[in-house]
């Protein structure tokens, strides 16, 4: 068993002294006092130490088996862990009073989220796909499919799905061929949906499937796919549970990680068909489940940075104790050897700017939901758009690299799997992949997004970087990390032009922003995040400067001085990348 | 299954077009004519592809397990593969005529240990470490030693291993504990050895352990550290097997990856003791284990090559049959999208680029070796003590992330463990760690590498790297290539000269060797790969000048500049973090 202390001081740095608690000041939030939220966070980080992570280790050894009567046994314990969760009331705290949650600001939800994802990020699933659905019903469902199914969905004790999926349409889900056959105020379903994450299981009285089906008279492509609910068992009028639907379960993936989490294909229709009813308006169904996907995709990042975390906390713990070599003349724990103070640092550096980011983009959410001004408003979710495939992508791809260096750390016991390493870096490494893979992120960042505004919202955000570097420049300690952090913004300026400019041309400009989009997301993120160091930099300097002797600080500063001078200058290298063209990839002939 | 299909054209490349067959005229090579290698490395490939590739899969999947009679059963089919191995001849390849072998140069070795590391990683572990053996016993053993154990070692029906590691002593074997009592003619061995890779099986008659232990009087530290010959089944007089020694597979690790490979701890005298010899000058052990693992170490780097080139291979399958969204106006396979292109253009890239510098330093082998002029080979050796640990922490760093990336080339698939890549990722992810971490290679390189002769080798092979820069500025098309690489070039000698000086500090020379050496091996490691991808395209651009239609010259014109422009800049942003300095690094707190 591997203990996880949930960051709680770590995070509340973020919240306090980063976004300055900006978010409580919002309308909505009047009840939300500093003190409402550091309780949350301590109660939140005792499920999650407590109750959640001691299945970690189990729940991907035991994994999920599907039943001869095709249920899904979860690996033990999962579900009592998940019953606690909705009974402290932990999964309404990011949704609306309104719809009868606790209407707790996102950086608080996230917050949580981040905690849970480290602790047991299987399980942790399970709520955010809930999320998800509740999102698309809570904006596009009609009222009776609201009153009938939000209530038990943001209670927990029914969990949601997301029914995207199938053999031939993955990324691309204009192929979808799951039908929906009209039948009096509701539809039959008929189709195979792969990758169900938490389709079956006990853990709850009901499933909500979200799907993604067309009418047998809908045109083909995006245009004539709607979106379904289709409950595991039916609803009576009176709110209780009727009969099972016409959806099987009819097999589990065997997956890399997240071994706590069952994968499933779900067959509907193999009898009369399953009985669902239409979400929003029809042949707009890709367009409602972006809704949700939209801030599912955030919500991958934060898990990400969970699974970050937790590695930090491993390799951490087991720095400290081995000892092997010596260092300054006498034993030492492997903690002291610069060489493994570097992929220690480079963790720690890496998770706390990922995360700083991430809640910097669920503030903004918060004002782009709650502020009165509509300009404010505009603006937040402007920068939203800009930054939620760069947490989504830029989280997931260095929480891998963060994962493997945390096997590294190990030595040989980290590729002992009892050792623990080795499943964060197995869990992590569906994070680039699902909810979008991390090249259409990349596309959708220096492409629809980039193009839509010219590059307005980006370029704002870099005028807030120059902003900190100049502060940073000003400060006589921290003036290095200052001109590191210009030189990155000039860089991003710069590629930002290229794609632009090149992304515009009629001719060939879906092929430039193909071949740029993966190198400018990853010069994006490296400056985003370096600018959040850079934050945490000028932060943790006045806090010393102000006579505070929290060891806390000066790690912050070893963190930033890491993340601006030592972990920049490699994302910086994309603006080359950039400006070599794409020549090569275009003239690349790709044979078996 | 997994079809896999050795790299012969591009193994061919390397030795005829890049290395001039240079190897094959040096004296003792006479029988190696350049027809005889091409019939081995057909041989080999037929080997690799059609009885160890097939098993790669099952292998996986079925693992190793101890019976309660303390032997080890493999995967289904393993024993016979590997007998298919001796039985063609294989085992003795590389070793020299005098020995028993068949005394052909080590690029041809080489090639053909990639192309079975490749088809099977785990199998091909078994071998390696025979290889290992031998090398040791072919420099240090007592003539009796040799010949009793030599000719079935070459033959391969005896297998070895290395015992070096306990639970205490990993990366600072000095720590070793392991106790060898004299008694007559030979030792009584106590003690346990973890993580020995194939230390129990059944595929060999018998398997013949080094290991390191020491005498009770032996003083503490490395000095009192000697090498002992252990085998599972003593020898008797005649060279038929005796009674069993008392030497125990105590258990079997569950790994993440290379399951198809047994790795035990071994007791040694749970009973009267394992009965050793003395391998070498007592006291030498730690010296004469080194003799086989530098060796060794350019085995793994080949062996992280044979599993990427193996990851290329499904990932550009899978994105030519995968059809997902448009292109140019119409239904196209995901190879056909820059941004996919870009994942298999970059995984291919490294893969050529690897294997280049990895054979190009097995030239070097050979040269120290057999050529006449003893300026030339202590030149050569000069350089591959230099390159050998590039090849080992670089070829296997880079295979991680080729392997990663080809998951996410498949996708949703990819985390299926039944689509094979995550295999490929679990089995890559160990060659970083074993045989020296690769922070242990990277101190190497910069500490006592560098040191030992003031860069005087490296600084060599810039020379030669910016003469190949020049030739391409000569060529107008390569002239952008050309630049990148001059400008890589000054960066690693700029790097050297910070790594020299402050290296050579008396007071904290030890830190800033242990604080930059990561980032100076990977700056080299991508130097010294774009420069062999220079070459590669200089001798493509003249066979297409020459008039070859060809369709592998303009690929692998495409593969040199991805690395030389899109790759290789990544790398050249190490030299910032080494200017940046060590501050941070050494002012960090570690805390838990």
């Amino acid at each position: 068993m591997f203990p996880f202390a949930a960051p709680v001081r770590d995070l509340r740095f973020v919240l306090e002294e980063l976004l300055e608690y900006r978010s409580l000041a919002l309308p909505g939030f009047d009840e939300a006092s500093p003190d409402l939220v550091e309780a949350v966070l301590e109660e939140a980080a005792k499920l999650a130490g407590e109750v959640w992570a001691p299945l970690n280790a189990s729940g991907d050894r035991q994994g999920c088996v599907r039943r001869e009567d095709g249920g899904v046994t979860l690996p033990d314990g999962f579900a009592e862990a998940y019953q606690a969760y909705v009974e402290g009331g932990w999964n309404g705290i990011g949704v609306s009073q309104a719809l009868g949650g606790q209407g707790l600001p996102e950086v608080v939800a996230s917050s949580v989220q981040e905690m849970l994802h480290g602790a047991n990020m299987a399980l942790g699933l399970c709520p955010m796909l809930t999320a998800g659905a509740i999102e698309a019903l809570a904006h596009h469902g009609s009222d009776a499919l609201k009153e009938t199914y939000l209530p038990r969905l943001v209670e927990g004790s029914w969990t949601g799905t997301m029914n995207l999926t199938e053999p031939q349409a993955g990324s691309d889900l204009s192929k979808v061929r799951t039908r929906a056959v009209p039948e009096g105020d509701h539809y039959r379903l008929f189709g195979q949906k792969i990758f169900i994450t938490w389709g079956e299981h006990d853990a709850s009285e009901n499933i909500i499937h979200l799907v993604l089906a067309r009418k047998p008279d809908a045109p083909e492509g995006n245009k004539g796919i709607s979106l379904f609910l289709v409950p595991k068992f039916l609803v009576n009028e009176d709110g209780s549970l009727g009969e099972r639907n016409d959806v099987t379960c009819a097999s589990i993936e065997h997956k890399l990680g997240i071994h706590g989490s069952p994968t499933c294909t779900l067959s509907f229709g193999e009898g009369d068909g399953a009985i669902g009813y239409l979400v929003g308006v029809e042949g707009r169904g890709l367009n409602h489940m972006f809704t949700m996907m939209n801030e599912a995709r955030h919500k991958v990042g934060v898990q990400g940075i969970g699974v970050a975390e937790r590695a930090c906390q491993h390799a951490f713990t087991y720095a400290l104790d081995r000892v092997q070599g010596r260092a300054r003349g006498s034993e030492a724990t492997i903690s002291e050897h610069l060489d493994v103070r570097r992929m220690l640092l480079s963790m720690r550096a890496r998770t706390d700017a990922l995360r700083a980011l991430a809640l910097y983009c669920a503030a903004q959410l918060d004002v782009a939901r709650h502020a009165t001004d509509a300009a404010e408003r505009e603006a937040a979710q402007a920068q939203v758009d800009v930054l939620i495939p760069v947490v989504k992508a830029f989280s997931t791809d260095q929480a891998v690299d963060i994962a493997s260096l945390g096997v590294q750390v190990h030595g040989g016991m980290g590729y002992i799997e009892e050792t623990g390493a080795a499943q964060l870096l197995r869990d992590a490494r569906i994070a680039p992949i699902y909810e979008g893979t991390n090249g259409i992120q990349a596309l959708d960042l220096a492409g629809r997004k980039l193009s839509r505004d010219g590059g307005t919202a980006l370029s704002g955000l870099l005028d807030e970087i120059e902003a900190t570097a100049g502060e940073l420049r000003k400060s006589g300690e921290l003036a290095a990390s200052g001109d590191s952090l210009a030189a990155g913004a000039a860089d991003l300026r710069a590629a930002m032009a290229i794609v632009l400019e090149q992304g515009g041309d009629p001719e060939r400009g879906a092929d430039a922003i193909q071949a740029y989009a993966t190198p400018f997301l990853s010069l994006a993120g490296h400056v985003l995040c370096a600018w959040q160091m850079g934050r945490a930099a000028l932060k943790a300097s006045a806090a010393l400067a102000g006579g505070s002797d929290d060891p806390f600080y000066p790690a912050k500063l070893a963190a930033a001085d890491f993340a601006l001078r030592q972990w920049l200058p490699l994302g910086r290298a994309n603006r080359s990348v950039i400006e070599a063209g794409m020549a090569s990839l275009s003239a690349f002939n790709v044979t078996s």
